[in-house]
């Protein structure tokens, strides 16, 4: 048996989830307090890498002592156990025993990121590191074209032209099951789940629609920008700290509630 | 004329509002981006002082150059072009002319601080500098009791018990107007407002009636704490960075709104 954990961040201060050297990373530091509850070096995976500065309200990680011994420690004491020794910014939700086979990356079905727009001409500091603030106001018409954009996406397409142009993703299909604006005020959310996604692509995708939604671009041109496969004809990639993975989805046979 | 200004922050990377040498200051930080902006030194007078990690989601100041020139920018645009110098922690919501004899702190009618309690066995990363956590539960009828208890401030009263030992101020009588908590699953919002507080009177405040809602006193303890006049009959110190500056009121007659 494994260890599953479901944890939460803060990537204001983590450059990203995945271990560099000499860098603060949310799998490093994962590792250091697993190895101080443990006595002894572990492996955790986890089930998707983020950016540096992209939130997780929802993250699900694997933690195995990697000299193969169990870990002695009762289950339901094991998120209070790893938050006492984990810093401020990072928090262990849950743990779950899964079987061996289970795996944190390859075993999700779907996973759903939340992309958070303070829009308002008026600066607030309780969103500089939690939003995109956009002063430039828009209106309900916009979220609707934004919304007819982003009702584009959905289904299995090719999405390459939404992958950073540094990645090396050769299989760029990806089948999108939702992808919707809602407007609460000053408050835009952004909602898209997919089976996976490729390198930048809800920032770029978030982009995009931005550029709908300030008339830069109509809705029917995602569907030409979709074709021609070139990151080049998409928008600019939005800023990572609007950007929190909120949902990541296995089997039901798997046993995770 | 004088300019007044309405600022936000979020006090987690600021050494308090003060200005202290070779700590970074809320107004330290709003005399260099004023400096900027004026092109020469300002005074900058505040409304009130908070400590290190307090937030301020309303804080006025008033903003004139040292050597006694107008400050020639059309006031509709000040927010604008301080939030362009300003870093994202700071941010001036608004700005206004008062007459010269305007005073920030002497003028205040009444402050209203809110102290933010997030009360969840789990640890939220989102949180952590934003409320105090607090894992053991209240329930209704704790809040209740802090409630019967908060009752007990308000009027006019000599609060010296609610001071930290540390200041040297000899008139210790305030009137509280309201004094109040509110639950909503797992948020617990306490607003107090009062016509001035004492060197940390709401974090003692919050740590004493947190330990009516803990069952450690009696609502009517604070009757008997009030009279005493003795910090050691209070409660803890509540940490700061739950404490918010939420609102500040001065006369009508002074045209701000």
């Amino acid at each position: 048996m494994k260890i599953l954990l479901k944890i939460r961040y803060d990537g204001t201060d983590f450059c990203g989830y995945a271990v560099q050297p000499n860098k603060r990373t949310v799998q490093g530091t994962l590792n250091q307090a697993a190895r101080l509850l443990c006595g002894t070096e572990c492996n955790i995976t986890g089930c998707s890498r983020t950016d540096s500065g992209v939130h997780a309200l929802c993250y699900y990680c694997t933690l195995e002592p990697t000299d193969g011994s169990q870990i002695n420690i009762p289950l339901k004491n094991i998120p209070v156990a790893l938050n006492a020794v984990l810093p401020k910014d990072l928090a262990v939700l849950d743990a779950f025993c899964v079987e061996d086979g289970f795996h944190a990356r390859y075993d999700v079905l779907s996973k759903e990121y939340t992309y958070f727009i303070y829009n308002s001409q008026i600066k607030d500091p309780f969103f500089s590191n939690r939003a995109l603030q956009l002063q430039k106001l828009l209106d309900r018409d916009s979220i609707e074209e934004m919304n007819k954009a982003a009702g584009y996406l959905c289904g299995t397409y090719d999405f390459k032209c939404f992958m950073a142009q540094n990645s090396s993703v050769t299989n760029t299909t990806r089948t999108v099951y939702y992808a919707r604006f809602e407007q609460n005020g000053e408050k835009i959310i952004f909602k898209i789940c997919a089976d996976g996604f490729l390198y930048n692509m809800v920032r770029i995708i978030v982009g995009t629609m931005l550029e709908v939604g300030y008339k830069k671009k109509q809705p029917s041109d995602i569907l030409r920008i979709i074709d021609s496969g070139q990151r080049k004809n998409a928008g600019q990639t939005a800023p990572p700290q609007g950007l929190y993975l909120s949902a990541v989805n296995y089997e039901r046979s798997l046993n995770i509630h």
